[in-house]
């Protein structure tokens, strides 16, 4: 066990932590922008950084395509090469295997697949996964698993993840052990309680670093997936980081910290920046809207982030006219920078004892469902 | 006369020179930027600033179309609806609506023409562009002229130079002046002697803040522009500064710099940072070449940008082969921050008597034509 988590407080089934690793400390509970090819799409590092964004998902599917492992240890790891010096987790590739690549065949030693990029065949197993990982200089690495189709029968769910634990065996034994590097555990079971139950017992039993909640936002939908979240993190370790995986929508997030989640990551803020929606207090917005045409007004009212400091809507809805990469860089620049604010709203409300009431004017404000509430 | 221009300093036929405007002063020799639809593309306005560029260039076809100059000006003008709050010169709109509009029409009173946006229809006269520049609120008013197209014949390129001459007269007559915003006058005889001095004779006796020489860099090729640039600039009055539109390359700018030029505008280093082209001092490489894959060194040693100070050779060359955004911002950085470094270099030459040194040393590396120099 290589990584330190402090459990700061709790409120409910809400914790406020803080996980320690080699690269630095990561303030729970966390948001994760994702930097599927060695950057987020769109913005430099420095700027990620100044959203307060403490930790960034490198995926592994990807990077072992393009650049590969190797060059990318070669050049002295992630960190170095995409000039992050913060922390990275990085994602085992199943699940990129399973939604991206060709011509996948899955068998209890692994997986082969062909590459999306040309066609190139590869075969991913646990210690593979371990090895890449390593390689990348990850400092929380995650189990090769399965991540079992959205609907799937009870059987089709059992087998599934009885096989993720075994992978989760083979990954734990495979995985190189180092100080402020860490190994998680991914509890499957779709959302039969007692195959969840199954799965975080056996996890429990291997040990690992931290946790977390796989095969969720797969297409359930946030009541199903609530319904999960009600049982699901309360089984796994108490000391230890539980983490949902690609998740998800600002009130997702939400709604599972109050579940007791302490990590997320999800494409939401940095690809909706490059399909001109924009995260809002009030919710989302379509900058190509007119009606934001001839609006002197920032994006949003006491935003930090440089769109909302130095813009008008109406020069952001021009960019977007004009396909101008601007436009992308600004807006996910300030949905990122939503997304750790919101972040930032939670640790202090946990930390002032104001969750509900935080939670409560959240959902409220949301629900106004526009911009310009009336 | 609302622009203050001094000349520092003279070594042969080049200046050392500032121009005063109301929003700053430009150190002569200048590159600027372009920044076509209100945007330097793919850049924050504050990196290009930092790469010490002191002003930009807009283009008033762009903006004309999209978003509008009423809409600019209801906005409080192009340098707050852009968040740019130095210096901005725009171009008339004339040589755009030549190389990239439908349908055009000349005559006398102006040019009949449909947006390449939406196919409608626009009347641009030198009136109609002196009030959309005014909107702009640009310190540098270009007058509308023809740009002559190459080759012409001497009749073509006589009729259209007297032609461009009475609307320089409808311009300056249409220009509102005021304390530090100016109107340049732009010379044009294609590449015949005797009209681009009567062009001259007849700017010179109507007056103006600046005198650019136009219709030149449209596929006559460095030698021939190097021609008239032998006797064109010095037609011009000493005390006011000349700009050489459209150019160029970097080896086209320390030429012209040599034949008495001291602004430049070009689309090549924003352009070139779209097409993985990088500028560096022996000449142009392209970053997606293999040859860059493993390679750990910065693009260029001793180059301020964050492109070389941050990352490898191999990291842009990933993000090229990924068709990342984060690519193209670098890039673009990386080459406007080089045409400002060649900028300051000249500026110093000149400056501490050693322009021929400056110039032999730039001409013979870039000869050596590659990256890697043997």
């Amino acid at each position: 066990m290589s990584l330190k988590f402090e459990v700061l407080k709790k409120t409910g089934k809400t914790r406020l932590g803080k996980l320690h690793t080699k690269h630095g400390t990561i303030d729970t509970p966390a948001f994760m922008p994702v930097g599927t090819a060695g950057t987020v799409k769109a913005m430099m590092p420095e700027s990620v950084a100044s959203t307060g964004a403490q930790i960034l998902l490198g995926n592994t599917y990807h990077l072992m395509l393009r650049p590969g492992a190797d060059l990318v240890e070669k050049m002295g790891g992630l960190h170095k090469f995409m000039n992050w010096d913060k922390p990275i987790l990085t994602d085992s590739g199943g699940f990129q295997v399973m939604s991206l690549s060709g011509l996948r065949k899955l068998t209890e030693e692994g997986v082969t697949f062909k590459s999306h990029v040309d066609g190139k065949k590869f075969f991913l197993t646990p210690e593979k996964s371990m090895e890449i990982q390593h390689k990348l200089d990850s400092n929380i690495t995650m189990c090769l698993d399965e991540c079992t189709p959205y609907p799937a029968t009870y059987t089709q769910a059992q087998d599934s993840m009885k096989m993720s634990m075994r992978w989760a065996k083979r990954s734990k034994e495979a995985f190189v052990d180092r100080e402020g590097y860490g190994l998680f555990g991914i509890q499957q079971g779709n959302v039969f309680e007692d195959l969840r139950q199954e799965s975080a017992d056996k996890l429990r039993e291997i040990g690992f670093d931290g946790y977390a909640i796989g095969g969720l936002a797969v297409g359930e939908g946030q009541e199903e997936m609530f319904k999960v979240l009600d049982y699901a993190p309360s089984m796994l370790p108490e000391d230890k980081p539980r983490y949902l995986m690609g998740v998800g929508r600002p009130d997702d997030i939400v709604g599972a910290v109050l579940r007791g989640v302490d990590m997320f990551d999800c494409v939401m803020p940095t690809r909706s920046g490059r399909t001109a929606q924009a995260f809002t207090k009030y919710g989302t917005v379509n900058i190509r809207n007119a009606r934001h045409r001839e609006d002197h007004r920032p994006l949003a009212e006491g935003c930090s982030c440089p769109l909302c400091q130095n813009y008008s809507r109406a020069y952001l809805h021009h960019l977007q006219k004009c396909n101008e990469v601007l436009a992308i860089m600004l807006l996910t620049w300030h949905n990122i920078q939503y997304y750790q604010d919101l972040m930032k709203g939670l640790r202090n409300a946990i930390q002032e004892d104001k969750l509900q009431a935080f939670a409560d004017e959240f959902y409220a404000n949301q629900a106004k469902g526009d911009i310009d509430p009336l």
